[in-house]
């Protein structure tokens, strides 16, 4: 069978990441990125031998200067493409929608975008089948696929009266050096911040409740979450046994010491998933609590990788390529590093 | 009618703040303040004019050769007062009770003590009267008396089903440069945190739970709080009042533009009650919301000043200096220049 | 004799700071303060007493319903000065000048415009005299300020072949919080930084280079300085000396314990000049070091506040009020509580 | 030829990239690894099938607990070795010299110990063959290999009359959560820091001088250099052709746009070597400058990688398993990933 042509258009935090993981799937090709200005990122994508595409205002003029060698502009890359990821800063993959739809082209968004992008919100665990056959899909951002990632562990089983997160969330990216604050806490004062709502994009009507404040530190969000069961699990140990098996979660015991977001990323490093990527939901054993229907637990959410997986399985629904969500899922870790913990 | 004559044991974060607070109220008398080596804070208790005292295995010569004159040892300090307020380094306190009992001597500790270490822990709108004439008091940590203050606001007109609140806890003072970490999030494990407990030292039996999470900042924490009321409020403005309405909290309008705590301490630069310190609780106006009985608040706490005002009622409550809680809270205030917002 | 009325435009980091600066002197009197919005800052202008006039695009209306009071728009605020400071953001204050002038004004400009904004660039300690009488005087950038302050304690008596200093640039001020790097340094490539041909605006021809970086504090820049004397100290403490001797420096001796400026901002929060405010150039004894003619020193400058007794300065030198610089600056420091250390 | 056997004691931010750098070279085999504690680290290690050994007060049976294999202790994995490489904690090489002595084994320790530790202190580019044959040797630490790769470019052709370096410093590992500071700068008053004396182990006779000053970052130091050259280049382009055509050297043109430390780390993490390692020396293009005889140069070190290269050519050289450092070098990048930028 021939593999699905995907553009990922957009070559940055997401966009080389998106385009990294399509490239190491047995179903899908990379045809190519665009990516409007010449920098080190578009230096990579040559060296990895990803065709390159003029965006934007960007000329081919200025790579060239740059001695990287450009496949032509963003209208060529879609007329190669099945598929195109948009990777482009928040709220542009709004305006580039029509011009997918003129091309006849399916897309795929970001959770930067607005959910009246796409026909559906999407997230793997939560909702794969609602994305099948679509043309336009938009995954979530990073904090509501960990969310939803979450629920969809819980809900089937132990059932949600109530849900309460409190995210406290990194400022920056890594290399966002012009983003602050420096030093303090900044509190998102309307409640619900917008992630609730936006996890009821996958979950409709899940009584959930989202609070939000911004820390100076650039790794990772933070997650504490509140849930009220619908009926009471035996302990906390049958949770903790419930997020090990499922895929896209990794609880750490206490003996390895992974304390803080520092050691979890620490340990991301030395996994070598590329970048120092964790693409699942991290958890600790220790701070998964259960006190009679009432259970607590953390969860540290990469921001930069968490969704890139979600890329792969929203195309492989558009376009039918695997049976159902577990098979999905399955293909796009194995082919990723991914590892069942 | 003669005041009573104050000693602080202990001259750093704290001890410099009780310092002058008690120095500027007007039943009280500051008879001198301890410190084991000469640094640019007993250069400051010099400048002050207050007593100076070596403690622990400090000398007398040590602080003459930096040209600090001492007035004698702790032994001497004690000697002179009828009561002392330990605030010394957390667990210092506990093994000092003994000798401030050998002594004959009333005490006041702080919150970094076990409870056990004074017959009553106090919070000054929590339960004043609990503290009357007792011999031994322990001032509750920062983030518990920033929490016990908003229970005493709740609790008795509206009640409290369920009170769950999240630290975001500053991982180290202004000046305690050796503490990280620099960037990550820690989160503290143990559900609940120490902190729901020990607010139910002031409130008995409320049924609060706390979790808390460490983040890089040295400003203020941040409380998120989420309590379930026994009575709906009309409106999350009726809450806004009751907060407002009550000495040693600050709540900001909109048009203020605090957006987070580095503007809060912004403006606590500005006011100039010392140091940059911020006594209140501090709330966002925007920030309480109201859903049925459900209420939500943020609240930042300067983690080094706000149990200041508590020393200073403390004193009063266990010399019965004053006939209430409001009377001494609104000596107090006065004296520090707190305003009623 | 009549005080010199002045106005300050803008109210925010620099603007409040010389406000307080100006209402403090003896012979100047504050005719009140313009800012564009109300906020917190503005509520602590009419706390104090500032007539609060409405500056851009502002309205008086906006102010109103904030519970502030207006006494004017801008063009009234200059209609009751003899001299305005401007201390509105960075390159407004050219377009400022020239309604200034319109309006016959003197004028007194930040070192964020650039030296061609004024007749003359001002240093206190380095060049008094050339401000003498002049319509329009910048006050050099604080990290220009501190250089040059040193310059003129070491210039005088053991010449300069060479300086060269290596600025650490803090990234923002502590309520600037959407600024960064939250983690990462940043070097400025273009050698030299703008701060050597800056202090040559108050030196001509000072053989200076000075390099710069920033890095992820709110608190002071530090700069390492090492100047190749003409003539060599007899010893550090020679130069020691000279820094202690001169007014707007302030030495730390070891045993103060200052180690890094997380220390010596807990100095200035409990010295209570105003916010926590330190004017003088710190340097840590320990730190300046001599080895021949090569002398070296650390020096940490409080980005907000070291400027701020310079543009009192600069005030008396344009309308000849002091003798020569050092009664001027006696006056200023006296008033503003600045202490010979 | 057979390989030499190398065991690395000490499993933590140097051990494992050692560990990892030995298992790729051709000439060397990695028979093992020593950690005290079960951590994600020691996970890692078996992972990787390096087989593990308990060290200092470890047991076998805490390993064994956590699911982790060990194959015996550290005197079983000496027993092992042609040579060890100490990653143990600074100061406590020192120690285990004289348990490796009393073995018969060769021995590499880090530039955390004194330059007495060994033999010989050493740097790849700088005295290689002051190692050869040698039965114990010093890397020295990540600051001094980075100067001394700088000076081993400049002195040959250029000569050096004076090498001024200001260190700016990051203050703790990504992983180490504990260190601060969290905001301030603090400098190293005594001049020279310990990195001047210690390039001179290398370069006997150098005019180095070096100042530090420690900033809050995790990610890299930054080196400040100005050289005073003996013979004027013709041009900064000059130098920069020196470094691009040096090994362990990367030179970042402008229009990578890797502005500072965190786009250099996001560069470097999209490389892929391992962890986000960056074994080179890193160098701005726009930030050499040339002044007659000055040069000024910024370069950013990544302190938990730069030693790893040199680690296995002080192993190579003390084995005389290549002809020349050149030869050594170009194997270990070749099998390390290092390009010839």
């Amino acid at each position: 069978m021939a593999k699905v042509r995907v553009a990922v258009n957009g070559y940055g935090t997401i966009g080389k990441r998106v385009a990294d993981a399509v490239a190491k799937q047995p179903d899908l090709e990379l045809v190519g990125v665009a990516k409007t200005r010449p920098n080190f990122e578009a230096e990579r994508a040559v060296q990895k031998g990803y065709p390159l595409f003029v965006a934007g205002d960007g000329t081919a003029a200025e790579f060239e200067a740059a001695g990287l060698p450009v496949a032509g502009t963003v209208a060529d890359l879609l007329g190669r493409a099945d598929v195109v990821v948009d990777a482009t800063p928040d709220k542009v993959g709004a305006e580039n929608a029509k011009r997918y739809a003129a091309a006849g082209l399916r897309a795929v968004f970001q959770g930067g975008e607005k959910a009246s992008v796409a026909e559906v919100s999407f997230s793997a665990l939560g909702n794969y089948a609602a994305a099948r056959g679509k043309r336009t899909v938009r995954v979530v951002s990073c904090n509501t696929t960990g969310i939803a990632r979450a629920v969809a562990v819980l809900l089937p089983t132990w059932g949600a009266e109530r849900w309460d997160v409190t995210l406290i969330r990194r400022a920056a990216d890594p290399a966002e050096s012009k983003k602050g604050p420096i030093n303090g806490i900044v509190p998102s004062l309307h409640i619900p911040s917008h992630h609730g709502p936006d996890v009821q994009t996958i979950f409709p009507g899940l009584p959930i409740e989202s609070v939000a404040v911004v820390v100076p530190t650039t790794l990772m969000h933070v997650h504490v979450n509140h849930v009220r069961l619908t009926r009471a699990p035996a302990s906390a140990a049958e949770l903790v046994d419930a997020f090990r098996s499922t895929p896209r979660f990794r609880v750490f015991a206490p003996w390895e010491r992974a304390d803080g977001t520092p050691q979890v990323m620490e340990y991301a490093r030395g996994r070598g998933l590329g970048f120092d990527d964790f693409m699942e939901n991290v958890l600790w054993q220790d701070g998964v609590t259960v006190d009679g229907k009432d259970a607590y637990f953390f969860q540290a959410i990469h921001q930069e990788s968490v969704t890139v997986p979600e890329n792969v399985d929203a195309i492989r629904a558009m376009f039918d390529l695997a049976p159902d969500a577990r098979t999905s899922i399955a293909t796009t870790d194995r082919a990723l590093g991914l590892s069942r913990a």
